[in-house]
C-alpha cells in the first residue's frame, strides 16, 4: 500500500495543506483562511478541517496517513511542539500547537518546524536544491527568513532556532531592525526594507520617478522600486544596488560558515528576476576572498508557494515516529 | 586489547603528536620541528618520525594503532587528502599529504582535517565543549580560525572548508583582510590586527602609553595592548573595546546561523583573561536581539595547546575505516 504524507503550511493569512504519496507526488491540495486573530482553538479547527479536506480530496482518510509535517512561524520550541509567541498570532502564548492539532487528527504524530526551514527543505528535496547535499536558503519578504541543509539534513541548532539568517549583522550600529538588533541584513535587504529605504531617500529630498508613486499611492512597494529600476531611475538603481550588495555579503558569510554548494533565494522579491540575481552574483564575485576559487551556485527557488507543503511533508516522511 | 589512537597537529613551526587510548587518555606525547620551508618529503619524514616516537614512548608499535588523525592548515581538499597550497608551507602544491604519510606509516589510514576544526573537536570532546551538542569555536591568533560542531558532529561543508569564521564580513567596504575581502572580522579582531590597529592609531598621532613601546621595540603586540589596558591607557581601552565588539558581532552571527549552546574562544589572545571575556559578553548582551532570550554560553577554551592532538585523535576514532 502507498504511504501518504501531509504537509501543512501555516501562514498568518492562509493555511495550505498538501497530500503526497511516498515519492512526494502531490495528490491533492487545499487552502483555508487562518483567522490568526482568533483563539488557538479556532485556528487549530481551521487547520484540522483543511487537512481533512485535503486527505478526502485525495481519496483517503486520516487513518491512512503515515506522517504529518507542519511549518509555522517562529521562534518556537519546535522539539516539544509549543509556540511561545508569534508576532502574527496574537493569541498564541505557550500554545501546545502540536498536541492540540494531533488531538483533532486522530492522535497522529505531527512534526513541527519553522516555516522558512520547511520551505528550505522543500526546495532541497524537490526544487532548486536538487542534486546537492549542502544548501542555504533565503526568503526575501517582509523579513528575510533562512534555512540551512548540511549533509542532506536540515540544520536545526540547539533549540530549533538555527538559520535566522536575516538577523546576521552586516553593519554594526547600522539600521534598527524589528528584532531589536542594529545592522541586520534584513534591515537593509528584505523586500519591505528595500521599499522603505527608497521612501526615506525620497522624503529626504532625493530625486526619483518613484516620488510620483509615493505621492499618488501614499507608499512605495519593492515591486515599484524594481519597475522604476528597469525604467532607468537612478535612485531605484542605488537602492537595489544596496540590496544586492547586502545579499551578496550574506552569501559570503554563510559560505564561510556552512560552505553550501548552492544558495537559493525565494520569496516575493525574486519576481524582480535576473536584474536582481545578476547583481547579487556581481557583488559576490567582486567581494569574495581570493584565497581559493569558490564555485557555490547562487540561484532562485523553483517551487513557489508549494515549497512549504512539500518541505513539511518531506520532513515528516524522514522523521522516525 | 586496548585500542590506540594517534592525533597529529601539523603547525608551521612544530609537529605535535599524541598517543591516546580508546577513552582518549593521553599515553605519550612528542614534538618535533616541522621544517616547513623544506621539500614535502622532508616534512613528512619529520611527521612520521615524531609519530613513531610517540607510539614507542607509549610502549606500542605502529601496527597496534587503530586510527590516525592529522590536523593541518587549509584550505585543502581534506576528503581526498591533498594540500593544494598553504601559506606557511611554500613547497606544498597539490601535495598528497595523506597518502605520502600513510606510505611512511605502514599504510595506516589517516583522517586529514583543518587545524582549527581539530582544535574545535578537541575542545568539544574533552574541554570547554563538554556536555553540549552544538558548539562554535574561534581561535584568536594571527588570524581568526573557526570550527562548528552541530548535533555532535564536526560541520565540514560541501568541500571540507566550512567554518572559516574569521572571514565573516562584519563591515562591508571595511579594513582589507589578508584574504582579499574587505571588512572581515579577522581584519579587526585577531590578535595581530588588534595590535596593528593600535599601531596605526599611534602613528596617526593618538596619545597613548603604548607609544613608548612602539618607539623602543619598533612594534606593538596584542599582549602590550592588554597590558596597557590594565594600566588604564585610554587608547588601549578603545582598541580592545573595538576588538570585543567585533567578536560579539561574530558571536551573534554564528548564533543566528547554527545556534550553538556554547561559543568557545581559544588562541593566544585569551591570555588577556576576564577583561576580554567580560567585554565580549557585555557587547553580546547589549546587541543581541530581544525577540527571545538567548542562553548561549560564551567561554574560553580549557585544553590549551593539546586541543589539536586530542581533536585529531578523537576524529580518527569516530571515522569509519
Amino acid at each position: 500500500m502507498n504511504e501518504i504524507y501531509l504537509g501543512i503550511d501555516l501562514g498568518a493569512t492562509f493555511i495550505k495543506v498538501g497530500c503526497f504519496d511516498s515519492k512526494l507526488n502531490l495528490l491533492a491540495k487545499t487552502s483555508a483562511l487562518t483567522e490568526a486573530e482568533k483563539q488557538p482553538k479556532v485556528i487549530i479547527d481551521n487547520i484540522a478541517e483543511a487537512t481533512e479536506q485535503a486527505v478526502a480530496k485525495a481519496g483517503f482518510s486520516i487513518n491512512d496517513v503515515s506522517a504529518i509535517g507542519l511549518g509555522c512561524p517562529g521562534p518556537a520550541k519546535y522539539s516539544v511542539g509549543i509556540i511561545e509567541a508569534a508576532p502574527n498570532f496574537p493569541t498564541f502564548k505557550n500554545t501546545p500547537l502540536r498536541q492540540m492539532l494531533s488531538d483533532r487528527l486522530s492522535g497522529k504524530t505531527i512534526v513541527l518546524e519553522n516555516d522558512a526551514n520547511v520551505a528550505c527543505f522543500g526546495e532541497f528535496v524537490a526544487g532548486a536544491g536538487k542534486g546537492v547535499k549542502d544548501m542555504v536558503f533565503f526568503t526575501l519578504g517582509t523579513g528575510i527568513g533562512g534555512g540551512i541543509v548540511s549533509e542532506g539534513k536540515l540544520l536545526r541548532g540547539s533549540g530549533g532556532n538555527a538559520a535566522e539568517l536575516g538577523h546576521i549583522i552586516i553593519c554594526p550600529d547600522g539600521r534598527l531592525c524589528n528584532c531589536g538588533q542594529k545592522g541586520c541584513a534584513e534591515a537593509y535587504a528584505s523586500a519591505s526594507n528595500t521599499a522603505k529605504r527608497a521612501t526615506e531617500a525620497i522624503e529626504a529630498g532625493e530625486k526619483s520617478t518613484l516620488k510620483k508613486v509615493l505621492d499618488e499611492k501614499g507608499q512605495i512597494t519593492c515591486k515599484d522600486v524594481y519597475d522604476h529600476l528597469k525604467a532607468g531611475d537612478e535612485l531605484a538603481k542605488k537602492i537595489t544596488d544596496e540590496t544586492a550588495e547586502a545579499l551578496a555579503v550574506l552569501c559570503i558569510n554563510v559560505l564561510h560558515t556552512t560552505e553550501p554548494q548552492r544558495i537559493v533565494f525565494a520569496g516575493g522579491m525574486i519576481a524582480a528576476g535576473d536584474i536582481l540575481l545578476n547583481r547579487i552574483k556581481d557583488y559576490f564575485n567582486e567581494q569574495i576572498w581570493k584565497l581559493k576559487k569558490e564555485t557555490v551556485e547562487i540561484c532562485f527557488a523553483t517551487l513557489g508557494e508549494d515549497a512549504g507543503i512539500i518541505g513539511s511533508a518531506a520532513l515528516a516522511a524522514e522523521t522516525p515516529v
